[in-house]
């Protein structure tokens, strides 16, 4: 059975003991959503407090046991509004008055109907329910949450009270989603920012994070990574710069569809902008040379900072920020090639999460919107090419997402699942007719004619910033080898052993191992949970036997194993494990 | 002799020359410069041909074999005044006029006297000349350029014609200066850019450089080269975001000081300005934590771009551009510290010059000017930490630049001097007491008490941007291994080779070596020749015999040796000498 129609179906079951309880109360609306549902409802002078939440909870469950039966009928709009004017339902009434002369169409509602085949309870509602009751568990369903409304979500009416319940098929899956919650708020990086110290955010610079030294050493790693990984797919990497003129936004288009997400700048007495997106730069830098089709893919890549506004109430942390480093790149190609270059792209995107462990990719294509500038011709070139590449990457359980295109340019989406379950979109692959069009781009083909090449956008981590955002709660901060940015921490059991523990910390960081020293005067124990605290990968303990026989006693934080090896044989598994970049 | 008296001379002989040739002349002033002298003189009606000027120099060298004598004498300003008018020199009496009010001292004449003891010429100058003509090498100078200049540097004002002499104390040292120009001019990266493709410049987006692909290789070497020595230094890396408030910017003194440089943007109704400086944002980095001295020093760099504006036509290429990336590096330290701390980063300094056989370093400290914000106790510290740092160094042959401090902070300046002997101010060392306590940073001293940290601003290279065309210019485009944007270009002999040049590029890239193969159907000489044009460091030429034992016919640019090596020899030899960043 669909969860989503025992979360609609417990809905009504939530609103018919609210009323039982609360007779005054208006109904507004409670739609099922991601892990629950919701309504919002009227209480008039009542004040909701959490112990009467409990006593509505039993009430529901009371209830599901009396077994009641869900019953649906239609009405004629005249008649559902005469029904809903009996229940004083004023809320559902105001919306079915506005609405009633577009609607020509009846009116769904559902009915509870207790043992004794009574109405004992009617909602409007279209949505399928459960047949019975009983069909639900009743220990399926908990509270979650209460929060304040506005009518319709307009702030010059009234604030209703919005109920929030998680609700599954099962116990087994509320307690499972539970789990979830409790690792979830662990992980949060909101509350380890601080004890993590890899970056922080500022009054001085809402929107824009400010990265510590160990978040710079992840960052770095995640952009030498990827850079790496370009150069071994013929990217090359360039950099456009931040501010550029009012012209080139006009050309780009960006002026007339994207200048509400925009920072602008004068020099001079002229309008700049600072660049949200880098594509147009790039243009620039293509024309500064002349490119036969021999010379395609054209594929480069960049790096530095895009900025883009949002709004302040939707800034959140690491995840909605106003300004962020793209692992930006961009494919020039002629139609032939387009089809290998989508498949390449793909392969490449599927590389790299694996290297992550996000095994599991979920893939979009958009379709064509209704309203959409390009020709027949031109969108059957980029669907089939979409396709075919998507094909030929062997990733053909893509889904559709209709009419979902942006309005310039067709695209995949990539969402990956995380460790927590969690689905993420990190970035997608558009194909784009338009840039170069507006830019007078050309490529001479092999009849010496200049021919426009399409233009690939794509990003694999998406944004820097977001991505070490999830990076952070999918490994729990407890971060792979090679990105993080204290790999080993050595701890002397006492002062005498310090300057042996120098002598192995100097040795690691020759060969470019991240690595502290803690010679403090705390205890050993102190200094092991300190060094656990901070998640450090590997703790080396060092005392009398180890400045003996030239060793360190090893422990690994994440596989709790214990073991005694030469530094050199340490040094080694260290750089090897960064090497093989291992999970 | 003094060369400026020479010149200073040779500007009154020009002058004396063209009253001869072109009496109706009026004369404005005719100072000296580096490399020789201009004279800013209005031709009425004249418009002045090259041939003309061949004619003003064979006069000059005229008057000079006449051996003409120079006699100085001086006037109350009332005569100077009726002596001017009675030469009709409008523009000097112009000046001379305004200034009379000021001036009570007398004013300086010199007039050429020849050899029947008659003035043949005279104009106004306190400068010393030589006694006789004769004095001056007939071939030791010659014409440089003519260009327009308002009198007086106004635009309203009438442009006057200037003409350009380089003069020196010999025919010899002439002829080097035009041997250096020649070399220059070759090595000039405005003319190589289209050839080097190394970056270019847009309309769209004046004074900011774009970076191609080839630039960027040589960008991020750098960039990868001063982080692992910042790291073997003890520094961490940070990152501050380039859009910061208002109030940061008083808080810093900016506002202040600085926001003419400065652009601005605006998010919420909030003003807000592009970061000209990193500093204000470490400071905010800095409050993230609590520290004390046994934390000190807190050695932080940073590589993103700062945005600092420079008027339109003082834009000059990579010299002078409007956002650039400095290698940028603050040290918090207390005073005790101090001198240690700058011991340290002059030795940095140094040991990074040195791997661009940057040999001769000119070194300078700017004493403290007459209006200064601090106490005198301040200044000491500052002062002595300064000289106790040189001297701890072994620099102790620094210039003293009287009173050149800045008006918050002293500093020193580190020149370098090119392979064509010129001298490139790179960046300075500044040691700041302001900005710390501006933000009320602090440290815990000993005795528990918070203390203010001073604050060392350093950058090695300076601008990335700056230093790139340093280097483009220094090393003739010919650049070391290690950041040559191409290292090597294999060159099959005939189209039955291209596979194995292809093998040998396979197994050379997977060792990083930046290499292309040229498989197109030009002949040998010419793959040869562009390779040689672009500079490639080696050539490597694959032939029958090469495929026959596994090897490459190595050419190498620079020395012009040839050898022949196994691919695994010359992979080494490669990686050694990128290894060895030899010059």
């Amino acid at each position: 059975m669909n969860v989503e129609v025992k979360r609609h179906s417990l809905a009504h079951i939530l609103a018919q003991a609210v009323k039982e309880l609360y007779p005054e109360v208006k109904l507004w609306t409670g739609p099922a959503i991601e892990n629950g549902f919701y309504y919002d409802i009227d209480f008039w002078e009542t004040v909701l407090h959490e112990d009467e939440l409990k006593v509505i909870e039993k009430k529901m469950k009371n209830i599901i046991k009396q077994n009641q039966t869900f019953n649906q009928f239609s009405l004629e709009i005249h008649e559902a509004i005469e029904l809903l004017k009996e229940e004083k339902e004023n809320y559902k009434l105001a919306i079915i008055n506005k609405l009633k002369e577009e609607w020509e169409i009846e009116i769904s509602f559902y009915e509870n109907i207790n043992q004794k085949r009574e109405r004992v309870f009617l909602d409007m509602c279209s949505w399928p329910h459960v047949e019975k009751m009983s069909e639900i568990d009743v220990n399926s369903f908990k509270l979650d949450k209460i929060a304040g409304a506005y009518f319709q979500g307009d702030s010059e009416n009234k604030m209703l009270t919005r109920i929030y319940w998680l609700a599954f098929d099962s116990q087994e899956e509320l307690n499972n989603h539970l789990v979830f919650l409790r690792e979830a708020k662990k992980r949060d990086h909101r509350l380890i920012w601080k004890k993590l110290n890899l970056f922080s955010f500022h009054d001085e610079g809402p929107g824009f994070p400010f990265w510590h030294p160990k978040g710079s050493i992840m960052f770095n790693e995640l952009v030498k990574f990827m850079q790496s990984e370009n150069k071994a797919r013929g990217y090359d990497e360039i950099k456009t710069p931040p501010v550029l003129n009012e012209e080139l936004w006009h050309m780009s288009g960006h002026w007339a569809n994207f200048k509400e997400n925009m920072y602008f700048t004068e020099i001079d007495d002229q309008k700049f902008a600072i660049k949200p997106m880098n594509c147009p730069g790039w243009c620039l830098v293509f024309k500064t040379q002349q490119f036969s089709y021999r010379d395609l893919p054209i594929k480069n890549a960049e790096f530095w900072l895009v900025h883009r506004h949002e709004l302040s109430w939707v800034l959140h942390w690491l995840f909605r920020v106003r300004s962020f480093t793209q692992d930006d790149a961009h494919i020039f190609i002629d139609n032939e090639g387009l089809p290998k270059q989508i498949e390449d792209t793909i392969k490449f995107v599927e590389d790299i999460y694996k290297v992550f462990g996000f095994e599991k990719i979920n893939t979009f294509v958009a379709t064509r919107p209704e309203k959409s500038l390009w020709s027949d011709e031109v969108w059957e070139i980029a669907q089939k090419s979409l396709e075919d590449g998507l094909k030929a990457a062997w990733l053909d359980d893509f889904k559709i997402k209709e009419g979902e295109w942006a309005f310039y340019w067709p695209k995949i989406e990539f969402n990956v699942e995380d460790s927590l379950w969690r689905n993420w979109q990190l970035w997608t692959i558009q194909v784009d007719f338009s840039m170069p069009e507006r830019f007078w781009l050309f490529y001479t083909w092999k009849d010496w004619e200049k021919h426009t090449p399409v233009m690939i956008h794509r990003a694999i981590f998406g944004s820097l910033e977001r991505f070490m955002w999830i990076l952070i709660e999918h490994f729990n901060w407890s971060f792979p080898l090679w990105i993080a940015p204290e790999q080993v921490r050595i701890v002397p059991v006492m002062e005498k052993a310090n300057s042996y523990a120098e002598k192995v910390k100097k040795e690691l960081e020759e060969a470019w191992i991240r690595v502290e020293a803690d010679l403090s005067d705390d205890w050993l124990n102190k200094k092991v949970r300190n060094a656990e605290k901070q998640r450090v990968n590997y703790i080396l303990v060092v005392w009398e036997e180890e400045m003996a026989n030239s060793t360190v006693s090893v422990r690994n934080y994440k596989t709790k194993d214990q073991s005694s090896n030469s530094i050199e044989e340490f040094k080694n598994n260290i750089l090897e494990e960064v090497e093989s970049r291992k999970i």
